[in-house]
């Protein structure tokens, strides 16, 4: 009883997290036609590496992104030094997975700071540290640049451009993944995706939905098509700037984490066919 | 026992709505030896435009601004009309208070659009359609680009450089209102605060902090030293881009809310003589 394949779509593990393990969120994406898959590294984790690696290349799967990276700056040397090293071995898992690219949220102020230029002077540094090691696995790197209203604890770069600055100082390797909750409202956006594209830079494409209201600062994203964004318009732009591959869900929602997988994964795919 | 003077801090009456009228507020601030204000229409049209203008001249207090114009996107011609008439009627109760400027929270989306591009035509249209009554009127019109957090539902001019473009394109008599909550995560916010003052652009400047972590998407800013906002760095930012004129305290907050006026305001002394 397997659903006809949905080519094009793929689910971040956090839609679904409340199905449980790497294993069991895969046999649910099959039943819904859907192979490709975004895992997270504690579902990586706690499934074990070798395994993960064997689910995926079993079931053919396509990982369009691991999440995820990043975190560089710290209050001391040794904090940053941890997070390079943290880095390095998100890049093997990715690796072992084969995946699209390691998806890098790249932090916040270390605390007790108010110099966001420093902070971000720290994300410079952080990876450049580990791109030779990242080009060495073969695994992209894809900056996302995360909504302003993470500026502060999650990540300083908040500019799809401001990014793409940065993939343009460290050099190959490095592109952006492109979330729409993140930059659908960026007044520049269609220049820099048409930017990004010439420079090879989008490794990913995220969807979901800004409500109106937003209820939670954290987890009130929207389901395809219950908010304000313009997902058909924004695919477009991402193809005519020549990237082709799978649209990825990814909803952080008490709404939708309530729910039975199967019937978001459902829904993802009803949306996906509709609006998207 | 009215406390010493504090010269170049400004309250707006939504840091203190507790307080209750007009009046009382006025009162409250004098009793801190604050002599500059930033009341919102409500508190105008609940005392009385000739009532509010006598309290402003006899206490001799200097109105930073008025509180608000804009929401200028609708779904029809009919209800971009209705927002261009009331924007006039707010140019002329500005203008009653000498105000330094009319403060503008453009709007977001109409509702039921996806159409962020549509919504920024119809916000510069409308700026148009009032600025000659402003000029008139003799009232700065004052941009506020407001946090992307609020794109969709409260102002889609979210970058202190959007709203430069448009007063670039609209001419004289507009410039902007520069909150350091909406705008300090900008990695292009020193270019552009300098680009404001070269303009003569800079027309007023809000003060609050942005707390980690953020609670409530509305109502919880912070007071200024509670969270990660460089103050002291920002405001000399502005001053060497030539604006001199007052801080104004603007802290929607649920916490300080609830809170005693006469606290609220003792606390904005305090934090305005040490951190800002």
């Amino acid at each position: 009883m397997t659903a006809p394949a949905v080519p094009g779509l793929s689910i971040n593990f956090a839609t679904v997290r409340q199905i449980g393990s790497f294993g069991a969120i895969v046999d649910a994406c099959l039943n819904h036609g859907i192979t490709a898959i975004s895992p997270w590294r504690e579902h990586i984790h706690e499934t074990g590496l070798a395994e993960a690696a064997r689910i995926v290349a079993a079931n053919g799967l396509r990982v369009t992104g691991v999440c995820r990276g990043g975190f560089f700056p710290a209050a001391d040397a040794a904090g940053r030094q941890a997070a390079i090293d943290d880095n390095r071995r998100a890049i093997d898992e990715a690796a072992a997975l084969k995946a699209d690219c390691l998806v890098m949220v790249v932090g916040g102020l270390p605390k007790g700071s108010k110099d966001i230029g420093a902070a971000r002077a720290m994300v410079a540094d952080g990876l450049a540290a580990i791109l030779p090691h990242a080009r060495a696995a073969g695994v992209p790197i894809a900056i996302e640049p995360l909504h302003p209203f993470y500026a502060a604890d999650r990540a300083c770069v908040n500019l799809l451009g401001q990014a793409l600055d940065l993939c343009d100082a460290l050099g190959d390797g490095i592109g952006v993944a492109i979330d729409v909750y993140h930059v659908w409202w960026d007044p520049d956006l269609a220049a820099q995706i048409t930017r990004a594209g010439k420079g090879g830079r989008i490794l990913a494409h995220h969807i979901c939905d800004w409500l109106v209201p937003t209820l939670h600062v954290l987890n009130d994203r929207g389901m395809m098509g219950d908010g304000v964004i313009d997902l058909k318009g924004f695919r477009a732009m991402i193809e005519a700037a020549g990237f082709h591959g799978p649209q990825e869900v990814e909803i952080f929602s008490e709404n939708w984490g309530g729910r039975p997988g199967d019937e978001v994964l459902r829904t993802c795919v009803e949306r996906y066919r509709t609006v998207c």
